[in-house]
């Protein structure tokens, strides 16, 4: 699998789309980030994530989860919780997460 | 809605996640981006998008609709036929697209 793609199962599964707008200043943001990532990949029934961020400060992140068990698991993470609430009052001026059932699935490009 | 942010109604709705890795070069892939981001707009049944381009060419773009049939209708169109044919060939390196139910979503921040 090329760096930077989960290598998810075959579907289906579940997504996480987390989409953010960073506020101004690191704040403790890139550790925590990097811990949370970490953290995350620790979790029964995590799949894998794909994350991206803009130079304008737009991210997007999809964590990918074997079910909703799982997703409700690592939302009761209490590192992850303190993180969130962070999140929320500092780090993000906006976000929307959406949880969603991915169905099907395919790859392809150049190198397959 | 903040910018960048898609302004989606209540859930149930669908998400095409595209994550893709852009070959070196433009090759008319800015304009072509430009154009789908244009037509898919004027589908029936698109609800909006999001979408990220790193510095290292990871991206990903994630467009919401009011239901299946909507993602099949545009997937027909024969434009982003063409246009799917020169991403597989030419402007990327890779993908992963995967169609996924939102079933919840919320959203936050500082400035709410």
């Amino acid at each position: 699998m090329h760096d930077g793609f989960a290598a998810t199962p075959q579907p289906p599964y579940f997504a996480v789309i987390f989409t953010s707008l960073r506020s101004a200043g690191d704040a403790g943001y890139g550790a925590t980030a990097d811990r949370m990532m970490t953290l995350a990949a620790q979790q029964p029934g995590y799949l894998g994530v794909e994350s991206v961020r803009g130079e304008d400060g737009l991210g997007i992140t999809v964590s990918y989860w074997e079910d909703e068990a799982a997703i409700a698991r690592w939302r009761k993470d209490a590192e992850h919780t303190l993180a969130r609430e962070r999140g929320r009052s500092a780090w993000y001026e906006h976000f929307e997460l959406r949880v969603a059932r991915v169905e099907r699935a395919y790859g392809g490009g150049r190198t397959r």
